[in-house]
């Protein structure tokens, strides 16, 4: 069991919003985080970097998102549901945006590959997030 | 003449939307991050947290998301228009949400008070940065 | 395989350190934040606030630190080693103020144990990343 | 007035250390971490990349440690001396390194030399901290 579920399942309050698809989204978002830092900074390792320019840029923005995601969803205490919302919505176009620039790159770059697999996943995972939410009793 | 303001006018490239508002959130993200790391200690300090819980939860959420704000913003190079919006306008929701709660609180404690103006100061400048950015050239 | 082991072995220039104690530091500091911020949390969700004021401001804090940490143990391009080992050691400091504040609420909350354990866990693969750093050629 | 300088006043609880020496370092902190960002991202707008690649690398641990510093020296609320000392030796260093590689191209890039300036204020804003904590009361 990841320290994620542990942690949430430990919580005093119940979560405002289904746990299963909230879970899923915290670790995704963890590891967008990671890959998106470690995909710049191996894009920023090849010889051939013009072409990886927006792909670092790409990969700065949706780690910075992510990290951001992670933190507001992993708090359950007076969960508000706008803030969640909204910075949900930011990661969705961070990851989507993202995945589409590393994906360009799958075919030369191991690195851009991975990292584009995590963003759709990290995609997927915060739009599962955002339909909890919305079948969740009003908060 | 700011550090923000000096990195933004040495930058390489020219910036995507117009100056004057990009650099005014940059700063007032800036500020809004400190000050709501702040106010969420302060609050922390006090001898009556109960009515301060959620008001410390407003503010965690509130500094990271103007933190991730700031930095999305102070990156001009392969702008993109549509992160750039999703995150400004999370951070609208998060200044908007968290401005609220601290001035409930706003007669009783100056750290509450001075972090709601910083979250005001801070919904608008995101907002004038939206402005700039519906009025930019396509991008 | 995890996502932090597939991005480090397809970067294009080779590990400063030895790759094994530099993913676990990777992992544990990526549950160690998640961990600090969702226990932080959670004691503010409690009823009896006060005892716990403590192990919010050093979870507060710890998990700040860790995800700084995560951040430059994931960026091999150009490593700095002096820059690692002085973060690596803040990790440490931070791991140990941490757990051992957890460790005493242990008892009475399940989500200040399991972060007591993710503390002990950090300090430990952060420990390890500083033996692997001392062990590898001058950089 | 500063907003760091206006939160610090209105904390409930007595300042851990010398006030002055304090916000001086969240306000050099808030600024390196801005500055830092906006270099790494002005290099990679550059047309000749190749020798920029340290320097951005620099320039995104210097900016992820700052932040980091920032926040732990900005919570006053049970202040442990010995994270606080930790991190801001981690800041010295990085804003050392981050310092020393930007003022290596000062001469052909504003950008470098105005965040080659930033690195050196907050390195020594870092160290007055440092002496403050050595000069107050055991914690």
């Amino acid at each position: 069991m990841t320290y994620a579920k542990r942690m949430l399942e430990s919580h005093p309050r119940a979560a405002a919003v289904q746990v299963g698809p909230l879970i899923e989204c915290i670790e995704a978002c963890l590891d967008c985080t990671q890959s998106c830092t470690a995909c710049a900074d191996a894009c920023l390792g090849e010889v051939e970097l013009a072409p990886l320019v927006r792909c670092i840029r790409t990969c700065l923005d949706c780690g910075d998102i992510c990290a951001t995601t992670e933190r507001v969803l992993s708090r359950q205490t007076e969960f508000d549901a706008d803030v969640a919302r909204a910075v949900l919505e930011a990661c969705v176009q961070a990851c989507r945006t993202c995945g589409a620039e590393c994906e360009r790159h799958a075919g030369h770059h191991e690195h851009c590959r991975v990292c584009a697999e995590a963003c759709l996943r990290c995609e997927r995972a915060c739009t599962g997030a955002l339909s909890a939410l919305a079948a969740s009793p009003a908060d």
